[in-house]
């Protein structure tokens, strides 16, 4: 009764509410847990829909950004969330996403699974004025909740604010007052303590 | 040096972060733990994207969608999330959530304020194409995700075939085919002792 296509589509939404369990280095505010990737997902979906004014290309597609960053960690369901200042995981990351892209996308039919894998090889490149918008806002939020959560991801091994300036570069060009703003919480956050400068 | 508008929006995008403590009667699949809102509007919005053929109307505006199943839940914020089954707590639902809208969205610029708040009405009234899809949806995906969790919520007092097959009805007509499967689930579970006739 029900056709081939539909039945594709439907096994891949069940396959992707495994994003719901793919934790990440950052805590939500105003608990002591971390934060998940469907919920990091919504929340940069909300932010693209609200923040869009700040992308530096005016004619900006704002369902293309959407699409970008909702789909944007689903790789992690295969190859796992790589901490964005563990240099050794990102040896190996972009051959394990690969792997994982190719998986997951292709239990989608032929055509969706096609516009999944460039939305997704898209937002990697960081080329279009949309990729660059989604990746400043993946970089933004994480900023955003670690001041609101004492600094917590910024006190683990390894992290300066030289890199964590570094991570947010990219908004400079594509949301300069949201790279703006984000250098001055670093500052902040520097000050207070809250970040080995 | 950052203006008043920009704030606004900030905090509004961190006083939306308690949408993900806003626990939900359904469990997430493969786990025992419930869902939370902010994971089932992202699950709601990849639905929109990927299921967006089968909406009765076929010039239906994705991105609007996409807007709506984003937003739909922020009111339970402050509102709690109520059980689609419990006749009690329905009874002062609206009023309940016409407030916390009322406060929620204002956090925000006048201009996205009333945004927001068109959107979320638009969405209860379930007059339009793309509100009545969305809500197929948010009906739609919790049924899909009781059905892989042995009828988790199901198995709650008050909760029947009837009540079930009422609940997913908006479907019938804004998206036959979801509706149609959706039976069959019902059906099946009823079959199976996961949900009493």
């Amino acid at each position: 009764m029900f056709n081939e296509r539909f039945k594709k589509q439907l096994d891949f939404i069940l396959e992707i509410d495994k994003l719901k369990q793919i934790y990440r280095q950052n805590l939500v505010t105003g608990t002591k847990r971390n934060e998940n990737d469907a919920e990091h997902s919504w929340h940069l979906a909300m932010m693209a829909i609200l923040l869009s004014e700040y992308a530096a290309e005016q004619e900006i597609n704002v369902l293309h950004v959407v699409k970008m960053v909702l789909i944007h960690d689903l790789v992690e369901i295969d190859a796992g969330d790589t901490f964005a200042y563990d240099e050794e995981g990102y040896q190996d990351k972009e051959e394990r996403e690969q792997k994982a892209a190719h998986r997951l996308f292709n239990i989608l039919p032929t055509d969706q699974a096609e516009e999944m894998m460039e939305l997704w090889r898209e937002f990697e490149a960081m080329e279009t004025p949309e990729a660059g918008f989604a990746a400043s806002l993946d970089r933004f939020q994480p900023l955003l909740l670690n001041y609101n959560t004492d600094g917590h991801t910024w006190k683990k091994p390894g992290v300066s604010s030289q890199k964590v300036f570094k991570r947010i570069e990219p908004a400079r060009i594509q949301a300069p007052q949201i790279w703006e703003y984000a250098t001055d919480l670093i500052e902040t956050s520097v000050e207070k303590g809250m970040l080995k400068r």
